[in-house]
């Protein structure tokens, strides 16, 4: 990793980011994941997504068991160092359900939606 | 919270989700944030995004002080309950450095893009 970078990144306690995976081609926003330092600078340096799955406790690479691909396009920091966008090219589902994007798979929520100058 | 929606909800030790706020009119990622129950459950009542801020330990409604406020368009959850994808009418810079997005502020970071295939 950089030096400069590395001084931006800021890790929570469990030594991760969130990390925000954006379809490149239609800017659909596919699922969240979470990177620690190692597969942060993976995903910057072999043009997939890596993961760190919190409930399996192991490095991830997105596709490797279902096949569906995350092509790195670019990878963008916020403005606290907490989290990065991730806009990839994605190879069928992002969900393991089989729904293009985890958010179709769980769905929209029940929220109430007021004209802007009454909220 | 209704109770079929509280059932679905996974939040992290420390009571939190991430919420992803997605621009309703372009599609571009603005932010991410966290929510509590609280927050979540004013986000999805009072038309208006709530945070629960990590650092200051407070429950944050976006614009309040800033005036660039986030009016909810749809809310969803992805499918482990862990997240929310916010889809708002932006007011304004959603960071609190007046870039539109978060993530132009923090900007690109070097990552290596290969072809598909090559990857």
């Amino acid at each position: 990793m950089p030096e400069d970078l590395e001084g931006r990144l800021r890790f929570d306690g469990a030594g991760l980011i969130a990390a925000v995976v954006q379809d490149a081609e239609n800017d659909q926003v596919l699922m969240v994941g979470y990177m620690d330092r190692v597969a942060l600078a993976r995903t910057l340096t072999s043009g997939r997504v890596w993961f760190w799955s919190r409930s399996r406790k192991e490095y991830w690479r997105k596709g490797d068991t279902s096949g569906h691909v995350q092509f790195v396009r670019s990878v963008a920091l916020d403005c606290d160092g907490d989290c990065v966008l991730v806009r990839a090219v994605q190879v069928g589902a992002a969900c393991h359900t089989g729904e293009r994007s985890c958010f179709e798979a769980g769905g929209e929520i029940p929220a109430v939606v007021l004209p802007n100058e009454a909220s």
